[in-house]
Parts: C-alpha cells; sequence; structure tokens
C-alpha cells in the first residue's frame, strides 16, 4: 500500500471534542467518515459550522461521509478509528463490518477521552481477541475547550488545542511493529498536518495519570464548592483548600504506587506541578517559607480566566451526565483491588452520584423514583473492610 | 427571694429560635426582655405573628420589654440570660449593667446553640472572673424546626420542639451549689410551664457531640450534593453515601477520644444510632446480612420529609452565613491541637469557605475583591503535620 494512499478515519462519538478531531484529521488529507446520531439529519443538510480563535471559522464543514451503522460503511480501508467514548461494543460492529470487506489491513483504535484505564478492555477483546478486529489501540488526551452548541449545528473552540497520543499497552520495553509504529507515526502526522498541537509519547498511561491528578483535586474541589478555580485561590480559603488539593492528589499517588505505577512512570514531582500550575493563577502573595519577603513564585503564569470552572462542575450546572465514569471510576476500582483508603475520593464520588443518577435517568427518559420499596439494597458486597465506596456501576 | 417572684428572663439574640424560646418562657410565666436589633422597630410596634403547629396562632406577641442595648435595662434582678449566639463580648454589658443594679443575685447563663465547646468561654470570661458577672451557665442544645419571616414580623414553626439543657461544667463528679441547682431547676420548670418539651441533663457536653454527629455526617454529605437527606438514602446512592457517612463519624469518634471523651460520655453506639435513625427514612430495603430474607429494621419509622434538607444547606441555598463555626470549627481545633487526621471535615469545610466567606462579606457589605494582589497567603503556620485545616478564623 503506498504511502500517499489517501487515509481512512472512522470517527465515532461526533460530540464537541469527536467534531474538533474530524475536522482537523480531514483538514490533514484524511477521508473522515462520521458517526453521528442526534444529529446526523442537521449535519447532513447543513454541515456544522466550526468556530475556532484557533483555526478561524469555517461554516457548514462537513465530514466526507455521515453515517449512523456499521451496514453504511462504504470505504474498504480504514486506517484509524477514533472514539471518544470508548467501548467495544459499540466499536465492534464497525470493526467486524472493515474486516469483511479488507481482512488484509485492520485499522488501529484511537481512544480520546479522559481517565486512566481507557484502552484495557477495548485492547483485550478488539485486538487480542481470535480474529484480531484491530492491529492496535492508541491512547489520546486532549487539552482542549471545546463547545457542541445549537443541536449539534456547531462547534466553538477557544485557541487551546493539545494532544498526546501513545500506542497502548505503552511500549516501555519492547518496540512495537514496524507496521504498528508506521501507523502511528502517520497518524500523528495527520493530525500535525491538519493543526493539532500533537504529541507522541511512548507512555500514553502515565499522562493519563498525571492528567486525571488534577481533575480529582482541584477539580474535585471546585465541584463539592460549586465554585471556579479562583474562588479556591484567594489568601482567605487557601488555608483550607491547600491541605486539602494535597491530600485528594496524595490517594491517587498511593492507588498508582499500589498498581505498580512507579516514581519512573509517575513522578510523585507530578503533585507539586500540579499544585503549583494551579496556585500561579492566584492574586495573593504566597509566603512559602518563615522569610518575611520569600514568596512562591510560578513560571507559568496565570493561564486559568478567573470565571474558569472545570467540565464536570459545568456539566453539573448543566445538568449533563458528569465524567464519573471515566475520571473516577478505574481509580476507585484500583483501590478497592489493592485496599488503599482514599476518604477524599469517596466522598466527592457520594455527594455526586445523587445528582448523577438523576442525570442519567433523565437522558435515559426514566421518571426519578425516590419512593420504591421494592428496591434493594444489599449492604454486603458493596462494603469492604477500607469502607471505600464501590466502584461505579450505573 | 421568694419563690413566687416573677422570673426575669433577658433574652440575647432574638431571631426565630431565640423568639420562639422567648414566646415560651413568657407562657411559663417569665417576665421577658428581649434585645432586638434589626427588627426592633417592627417588634415594638406590631409585635411577632407566631404560627405554630404545636402552640397554635398568636397574633401580635410581644416581650415585656423590647430593648436594644444594656443602658436600657429596668429590671434590677435577672434570673437567666439567654442567648443563641454567644460570645462574651456580647453579653458581658448586659451583664455588667444588671449587676451595678444588683450585684446580691447574679443570673444564670443560658447559651441554646449547636456545636461542641459552646459555654467554654463564656464560662471562663464572665463566671470565673472577678467580680464574677453571672452565677453559673448552661447550654442547650433545641431541635427545632422554625423560621424567622416577613424581616423579622413572624415566625413559624412546627410541631418538633425538644430542648435539652444542662449545667456547664457538666456536674459529673460534683454536686452543683444548692444555689445553682435551684435555679437551675426554676429555669427548666419555666420552659415546661411554657410548653416546651424540655429535658434537663448532667451531661450537656456529650449531648453537643453526639447531636453534631449528624449535623457533620448526613448534614455534611447533604450539603456537599445540595441535595435532600432522602436523595442519599436510595437503594441506589446509599452504596456510596453509607461509608462515608460513617467515615465522617468515625473523624468525630477520633477527635472526641484524643480529648478524653470517653465510652461512658460518648458511646460508639452513638455512631450506629444516629445512622440506623436516618437510614430508617429510606423507602429501599436494606439487606443488612447474607441471608436473603434479613432486612434492616427500624423502629423509629420516617421521621423525615422527603424534600427535608439540613440547616446548614438550607443557608447555603439562601446565601446566608452557615453554621461552620459552630459546628465544624470546634471540631477542627480539637483535632489540630490533638493531632486527629480529619480528611473527610476538612474537605467538606475547604468546599464551604468559599462561599462562606461570599456570604460573610456580603452580610457585613463589604465587596468580593478576588483580584486582591496585596493579600498575603502565609503558608508556614496554616500547614500542621496532619495536612488537615485549620480552625475557621473569619
Amino acid at each position: 500500500m503506498s504511502e500517499a494512499r489517501q487515509r481512512n478515519v472512522l470517527l465515532i462519538g461526533f460530540g464537541a471534542v469527536g467534531t474538533l478531531y474530524a475536522y482537523l484529521l480531514q483538514r490533514g488529507g484524511a477521508r473522515v467518515t462520521a458517526v453521528c446520531r442526534s444529529n446526523r439529519a442537521v449535519v447532513k443538510e447543513h454541515g456544522i459550522h466550526v468556530f475556532s480563535a484557533k483555526y478561524g471559522t469555517q461554516k457548514n464543514w462537513r465530514p466526507d461521509e455521515v453515517i449512523s451503522s456499521a451496514d453504511e460503511l462504504k470505504d474498504t480501508a480504514y486506517d484509524s478509528v477514533p472514539d471518544v467514548r470508548p467501548s467495544s461494543d459499540t466499536i465492534r460492529p464497525f470493526l467486524q463490518k472493515i474486516r469483511t470487506m479488507n481482512a488484509s489491513h485492520l485499522p488501529l483504535i484511537v481512544l480520546i477521552q479522559n481517565g486512566v484505564d481507557t484502552e484495557n478492555e477495548v485492547y483485550e477483546s478488539l485486538v487480542q481477541c481470535e480474529p484480531p478486529l484491530a492491529s492496535g489501540v492508541v491512547g489520546g488526551l486532549s487539552w482542549v475547550g471545546v463547545t457542541l452548541l445549537g443541536e449539534g449545528s456547531r462547534i466553538e473552540h477557544g485557541s487551546l488545542e493539545r494532544l498526546k497520543i501513545g500506542l497502548f499497552p505503552p511500549p516501555l520495553n519492547d518496540d512495537p511493529s514496524d507496521d504498528i509504529q508506521a501507523a502511528f507515526d502517520r497518524l500523528v502526522k495527520l493530525l500535525a498536518d491538519g493543526g493539532s498541537d500533537v504529541q507522541g509519547t511512548k507512555d500514553i498511561e502515565a499522562i493519563r495519570w498525571s492528567k486525571v491528578l488534577w481533575n480529582i483535586s482541584w477539580g474535585g474541589l471546585c465541584v463539592m464548592a460549586r465554585q471556579p478555580v479562583a474562588a479556591m485561590l484567594q489568601a482567605e480559603t487557601l488555608p483550607y483548600t491547600c491541605g486539602v488539593v494535597h491530600g485528594i492528589m496524595l490517594e491517587l499517588l498511593a492507588i498508582a504506587r499500589a498498581n505498580g505505577i512507579g516514581e519512573d512512570r509517575l513522578p510523585a514531582a507530578s503533585v507539586d506541578e500540579v499544585y503549583s500550575m494551579t496556585l500561579g493563577n492566584s492574586y495573593a502573595k504566597i509566603r512559602v517559607s518563615k522569610h518575611p519577603d520569600q514568596f512562591f513564585e510560578t513560571s507559568g503564569g496565570k493561564a486559568l480566566s478567573d470565571d474558569f470552572k472545570p467540565s464536570i462542575l459545568v456539566d453539573l450546572e448543566r445538568k449533563k451526565p458528569m465524567e464519573l465514569h471515566t475520571i473516577f471510576g478505574p481509580l476507585l476500582r484500583r483501590a478497592r483491588e489493592t485496599n488503599v483508603a482514599t476518604p477524599r475520593l469517596d466522598l466527592i464520588v457520594a455527594a455526586l452520584v445523587p445528582s448523577q443518577l438523576e442525570f442519567v435517568k433523565q437522558e435515559k427518559g426514566i421518571k426519578a423514583s425516590e419512593k420504591d420499596t421494592e428496591q434493594i439494597y444489599d449492604a454486603n458486597p458493596a462494603l469492604n473492610f477500607t469502607g471505600g465506596a464501590p466502584v461505579l456501576d450505573f
């Protein structure tokens, strides 16, 4: 197969982030087939308006193809299948169809999503299965502020877009096969050509852990406070917030260590970095030594706007399901498996679960029924000796 | 002094709870002088409407006397000075004036308020001072749902009113003097005659600890969730909320034990009681053993309405200062003094402090200034090796 052939990308999950990357992949030269559900008619008829501070305005932008199920797939060879809401069940029918059309060229699966342990299940059931349905899995993390508006008819994007991608499992000891490495390199090039500030990494897993550090700590406290990050950073609130933010991050570090992720992959200094980076946005002078003139200095400057709220809080305020499963779920599961106590994470999750349940039911059109006297809560399997909350399972 | 003399009560803190007890004390036969501030003109002119499911309706009820400062005091002998927001500074001028009028008959100070360590400071600075300004201190805890409405022109009260009062320090080893005991007994009788479901106790301190157990646990989680208690008690939320609620209560138990309050005064079974009492309001069936037919049974029945929210959450939603100082402040101070780690309490407080600060500033008419670059946060004294939050000091 020649290097010059146009690359086919199948994009599942055409929300805000998915649309932005579909757009960038097409700009980079790929032929993009998008799987649309709720906004299919809109996209087919009018396309999507892209308003971006970084990439400019493009009205009525369209993917090359818009489909809603595997049956509609037309191309015979796919190179990548990015998905921003991974689940092997969602992806499998598309891969099966692709395989029936061209079994000699299996695509890479690309999973762009927050949280740790995103790739495992997909890798096991779609790559390690017999016959394999994909050549490999790539994990991705995106730092981006983008919103889907107008019932899926436009996205609004700021100036920030950074993407880190890496092969899964991370090729830390063995190099990947030449084919996989070449496919990965082509993906990086496609994205870079499209304008993404993309960076390939050898250890996407470690980056997942360090990214979630912020989400659960500063993000977790903000969502408990229902306040923007800036409210945590006042001279009068810092005495209360600092210790708590550190405490939450140390729970994550304990989970990582208990799961064999050591200093070489997730340095303890990540805690300081995530902490200081945010502290640098405070307007207060922060005295960090007994010397009266010695103040905390940050190199990063003020990167957050005063009203910046973490996405989990934005979702909560909009009464939309929050990323509890992706951000907190895998951490709690690993903590329970290795008996790490996580009092702060448990409290945050317990406080969000009642609202999450409401939002999930609302999205599924189920009426909330608090008075259901037939429902049973079985205390036995849910409790364990750390007193920790169970893994999120609804 | 004859037993038959009408008792004089000076009431400081004419809010919802203060007004209800002023009303009951007058019904019980006391002559009530109320210290009013914001609603003074209204009370003087029209009185206050009392709407109560338990005591009926009494329009335009008036205390015997309405004053706003110590200078206006007229009676020469006061028996009790109840205060629902204690601070020796607030009470002192009244006691000094009373003393100049009649040094031979010092009143009892009665402090009706949530939280532990309410009485210490008042006892030390107003009873143990030279010359003493009061004969003793009585602590009180009230279980009551009452709201002050219409700019201080009416109170609305449900059917619940329970009051526990006891001498401070608790006379656990030595009996109090006959005079103090007699004054205390007269106070109990006055309240009972007025219709209060009052109960005298030997150990008000222990009752303070067990009452605050609920406030910080079920109450603390509800305020983090911004949801009524019922939302914590669904079959689908209980797996997350149960462990957290227990965890919070155990932090309090650890603080109590580290401070010398043992099983004899605060039994560990209080945790179970507070837990089960609330769990009894769940509509779910709760399986508490491996036996499939064995469910949790509560004797208490459903005492909470489905939309019941703890007062701290009601205050938060109304953007009024919350009882952080009285409920969390003394616990955190004691925890820090005895190096007890309180990760859950710290997280709750840190999440509430930004809002509290806003509300306090608003009440004082101070403009919030998040951008004040002259403010200094001094990290050194605030941090200690448990990583715990400092005592609330604004």
